[in-house]
């Protein structure tokens, strides 16, 4: 292990992170929040005070390996939710750190649980810095530094290590260049969501924090009410529609920037994962027309909670608890299936799924035809058998966590729905589940050991597992070089 | 495909399942049911009638391949459990056909799940069915046959693809001995059930059904209270400890034989089984001792549930429904791993679940250290990376059918947690679950088609998949010769 490396962008992300509380201290200086604005104000002055001298220091080595990348991330998604907590904390708004540290958790992981039970109550400033926090953990914080700092060698590392999703051919060329033209896509994306939900009447606070939730798949709303506060059509629309698109691998949007059509049209993740979309919103209109008696109503409530659950966002119109069990069970299918890979949403990614299905398919088929030679195909080209044995590992490490998570949770003493969808939605970065965490329902009651699995299911979901176990390995800590 | 010896095979199992009616016909005439004892009769000679002519013809082409073992096994599986359920149906104890059938794949699955709410209201004859299929069920209909019928060359496909879990070495030869003798070690270690609980008082016909349901791991009492009827701990020590040791590789009591006992003490699977048992049960134990409050009832009850569960026979003495979170997710967690391969429990497997861990563990450290040489072990041989991709595949299919089963019988309407916990025991061969298919209760409110997709469950996990999912493969009957 190169330490020094490692301290080295831990410092200089240190410094991109203090510049980060800026932005909400102007919000709260608008609304007049004085308080506020010094709590950010002081934060991200000490932050900077301490990195700006460590952030100059040349590393000694400046070899790096795939490793030293996994630990830097790991390390920087462990430190950046806690600076993101000192606000909440520090103002009093949130004051149990545990709580603190968890809703800064689920920000930066884009899950959008909340342990809140009334969000209005919270200062403007503070509202608007847990959407920032959904829109800066959205796309990866490192991705972000790389993109706006100084070109580096280094950044193919530290992409691959942040990045979701198996990597079916890398697609976007690595490096400075792609995490700028991933941000200026985000951005742009985001603007277009905030013009349109100001033409749809949203306030402007409201509609730049929501448009931060959706660009993140993040989830959390500055209303109690979540989106169904505004009862609007136009709006759940425009929502579903954004939601659904940052469910999509930002690749393609590269591909159509530079008028490679072909690329996207013969995508099999997007087609199935427009394919799930579309045959899920339909069986949930069908089996909640009964409640709602109107095939309008039905449909925008189905479409709008599919693609909420599906793209991990977890805004929410309508209470899914009092919903007919097929309809949550289909939810829940979805929170594990998640959104396409190489998207800011969550879950297990469609490309995933699809993998897993194709490599379950050959083994029936090589059981029937021993000697026959097959090889499990994904986007028309063989696909390489480590990805095949990556996502099975992936599986199997994900099925542990949820297994010890729901045993954790449970001495909570909630019922095992409860428990069940409170560990699914967080590994899967979603936000509400069934319940007694349903979506008008909180993580507020549970214990401090609970919230604390459940912030590390947030973070091992959002970094998919690897870099934080790598962190926890102590033969990483022990031998110099290796 | 060889048809012609696949139409042999059925034709012998026949036979051999016409011969089968005439034990329980017997307990009937015992009884003085001269109603039941008929029914038993002019079945077993219908099917007698009809399979002698067609036993007795040579097949055409003797050649067998690992292909048709499993059709063979799979086809096998379908017809058992189709003429089993025919003395429910036509002695009218269980009007309605799905519910017989869904009662007897139960049975011969050795799963334990019931669709009746009064079981004390039948026949002696039918109670003693519906043990004798856990019986019959519980080692394997194929192995009788083959421990049974003239010597065959063809033993070893068969027993492959019938018996349970991965192959990790193979410790007992295969072939026509190798079935006499795990049938000599289940009629023995059966008898010592038997004498066991009738030593504890209970009634002879009690034991005799009790101890087959706890020899196939199944779980069918002849009382509505299952075990707890006889309120007695020697009884439940009795049971607890006999359900354990069938939970075992019965390749070890091979081993124990032939005075083998070091393969035995070495043996991981077992280490681990017994580790995770007594875990378990002290957990569980501390987590329902202020129910009890005694020290005494609490290791009782919380090591025969853990007993029954992780044997997955699925007897019960206390109602888990009523106990805490924390004890119902341990027992979930139990149903998935299950019992020993080899064994004649259900489940995932402990070995499977090793094996997972194991590469699992590797990965992680392949990662930290990429030019490193990882093999993946099991019982302290390099183990087969095709025995770990095997373990993943199966895996694969059994998470899709997991939630393709749950969304089906989702749309009963019962809650989440009712139909999570009905496809977790019904799969792993268990029998209760929670809520609604909770210990005191039943399976009998279930729509037909949740029944139907329930019953699949039950055959697919006690075949482990493939033999069922190859039968439903199109190319399997399409092709002559391959």
């Amino acid at each position: 292990m190169n330490k020094s490396i490692v301290f080295h962008y831990l410092s200089k992300a240190l410094l991109v992170g203090s510049a980060m509380f800026l932005i909400p201290s102007f919000v709260s200086l608008y609304y007049g929040e004085t308080h506020t604005m010094l709590i950010f104000l002081i934060i991200g002055l000490v932050v900077g005070i301490v990195s700006v001298p460590l952030a100059v220091i040349k590393p000694k080595n400046k070899q790096m390996y795939a490793r030293e990348g996994l630990v830097i991330v790991a390390l920087l998604w462990v430190i950046y939710p806690l600076l993101g907590a000192l606000p909440f904390y520090f103002s009093g708004e949130i004051p149990h750190f545990m709580d603190a540290v968890f809703e800064s958790v689920s920000g930066f992981t884009t899950t959008g649980a909340t342990i809140l039970s009334n969000v209005e109550a919270l200062s403007q400033g503070m509202l608007f810095w847990r959407s920032f926090t959904h829109w800066v953990g959205g796309m990866g914080v490192l991705v972000l530094m790389i993109a706006i700092l100084p070109s580096s060698n280094h950044a193919m590392h530290l992409m691959q290590a942040e990045c979701a999703g198996p990597q079916v051919g890398k697609i976007v060329p690595k490096g400075k260049n792609s995490a700028a033209y991933l941000y200026i896509i985000y951005a742009v994306l985001t603007l277009v969501t905030i013009v349109l939900l100001l033409l749809g009447g949203m306030p402007l606070f409201d509609s730049v924090c929501h448009a931060m939730g959706t660009a993140g798949t993040g989830g959390f709303s500055v209303k109690n009410a979540g989106i169904g506060y505004y009862n609007s059509a136009y709006i759940e629309y425009v929502l579903t529609i954004m939601m659904i698109l940052f469910g999509v691998n930002f690749s393609l949007y590269y591909f159509i920037l530079i008028r490679r059509f072909k690329e996207v049209f013969k995508n099999t993740e997007l087609k199935t994962y427009f394919a799930l979309i579309t045959i899920a919103t339909l069986l949930i209109m069908a089996n909640i027309y009964p409640t709602y008696e109107s095939l309008g109503k039905s449909f925008r409530y189905a479409f709008f909670q599919v693609g909420s659950i599906m793209t991990s966002t977890g805004f929410g119109t309508a209470d899914f608890n009092v919903w007919p069990a097929f309809s949550q069970t289909i939810l829940i299918v979805l929170m594990y299936i998640g959104a396409c890979a190489g998207s800011t949403g969550g879950g297990f990614k469609v490309s995933r799924v699809i993998i897993m299905f194709k490599s379950g398919v050959k083994s029936i088929k090589k059981t029937i035809h021993p000697n026959s030679v097959n090889i499990v195909k994904s986007e028309d080209k063989a696909l390489d058998i480590n990805v095949v044995h990556g996502v099975q590992t992936y599986l199997i490490i994900y099925i542990f966590l949820i297994f010890i998570s729901l045993l954790i949770v449970s001495l909570n003493g909630a019922d095992f729905t409860t428990n069940f969808t409170s560990v699914t939605t967080c590994i899967n970065n979603i936000g509400p589940g069934l319940n007694r965490v349903g979506p008008t329902e909180n993580f507020g009651f549970l214990n401090d050991l609970s919230k604390l699995t459940l912030t590390v299911d947030m973070l091992l979901g959002r970094l998919e597992c690897f870099p934080l176990l790598i962190l926890m390995s102590p033969s990483v800590w022990r031998k110099k070089n290796f």
